[in-house]
């Protein structure tokens, strides 16, 4: 999907070689940590020469890295990103970068997932991923984008197809009514129910969200309660 | 690195092509979501059957399915797998997995992020790059997977390599005592405040379980504080 978007030109990727950075002959694009221990770190000197180089070329794009210290990634800043001018995506190899980039340059510290890869890129990719297929003209008709996962922070309701009964188990017979008011009401009070019981940590924020009055948007939907 | 250990035999891959097991001649691996609305559903039937066959194939191994609806991935999760003799993980495209393969089959719904993605096949590649680098041999000497990043559920601490003093900021001079405690004790002392910071929900689970005499391992560990 993305691949074909790149090919029709709905979005475009230019790729830049920290390594081109190095001031030495050996392009030389890191050094072992102070204060000891094992793997290499990236060296400011050299990302900030990337980073920099980068920026001069795409003027005005936010400024990303992968690394397990950021913030983790949400759809809504993915919708962001997918609704914005494009972005600048520093991915790390080794053991990380060296931290006084981050005082250095205004970079925005985003995590994929709790775990150790072997390099940011391919979590630039599910990120790369997951905003194109909402960039207009991407997604067929088939599918809008408007997704339910994560929408309101919730997970989302669980989903069934044809046939009706497989091996004794049959859809929900609220999916088969027709009635799409029900229909609505037990995806909204499913997504709620699977999102306690296995996202006690998304729970608690949108019940949280829910009853801050904040926004106007928010105020809007708490006013549509009982 | 992962595709250097594949070719050294350091682990493999056997993919499985869901579509070979639809039964109608038209390859049907998806229909449309009971109850209405976008996108398409795998089916229930067809998963089953590609799952029966891979498990057949491959017996007594752990199943997998990248879903947004799943529990998020840890890195004491990517440990066991990598230290586990294999995984089958299943991939989904489209709206979703048919709800009840979930219920007719033992699959563990894991999630890599909290963000919508045109497929699980990228979030499965980053699930075998975090394990594959933890492999026997997979590393070289200079890094040995023994990572303080999510060690204890903390993120890790930041990371300083030449040269000392860069754009005015200088690496932080306990990391250039030589002083191996002061920099042990320093590096905890970060991990814990950026954690604490960055993450208050990895912080509150980490408090929880250092509080809570549990484990053997954990109560050790506890017995150590002042």
């Amino acid at each position: 999907m993305a691949g074909r978007a790149l090919e029709s030109g709905l979005w475009s990727c230019a790729p830049v070689q920290i390594r081109d950075f190095a001031a030495d002959r050996h392009r030389t694009v890191d050094d072992t940590p102070a204060g000891g221990g094992a793997g290499m770190v990236l060296k400011a000197d050299v990302l900030a020469a990337a980073v920099d180089h980068a920026a001069a070329e795409h003027p005005g794009l936010p400024i990303l890295a992968m690394t397990p210290r950021g913030k983790p990634i949400t759809q809504a800043r993915v919708r962001d990103l997918a609704a914005g001018p494009g972005a600048i995506i520093l991915c790390g190899r080794f053991e990380g970068f060296d931290e006084r980039i981050f005082d250095a340059r205004p970079i925005e510290q985003v995590s994929m997932a709790d775990i150790v890869l072997s390099g940011g890129e391919m979590a630039a990719l599910l990120l790369l991923d997951a905003c194109i297929r909402l960039l207009p003209g991407v997604m067929g008709a088939a599918s809008s984008g408007d997704d339910e996962s994560f929408e309101n922070g919730l997970i989302e309701y669980p989903h069934y197809t044809r046939p009706v009964t497989w091996e004794g188990r049959t859809i929900p017979e609220v999916l088969r009514s027709g009635d799409h008011a029900k229909i609505a009401a037990w995806r909204k009070q499913r997504a709620e129910e699977d999102t306690r019981l296995r996202r006690p940590d998304l729970w608690e924020r949108h019940v949280d969200a829910r009853d801050r009055p904040a926004s106007g948007a928010q105020r809007r939907e708490k006013d549509k309660r009982p």
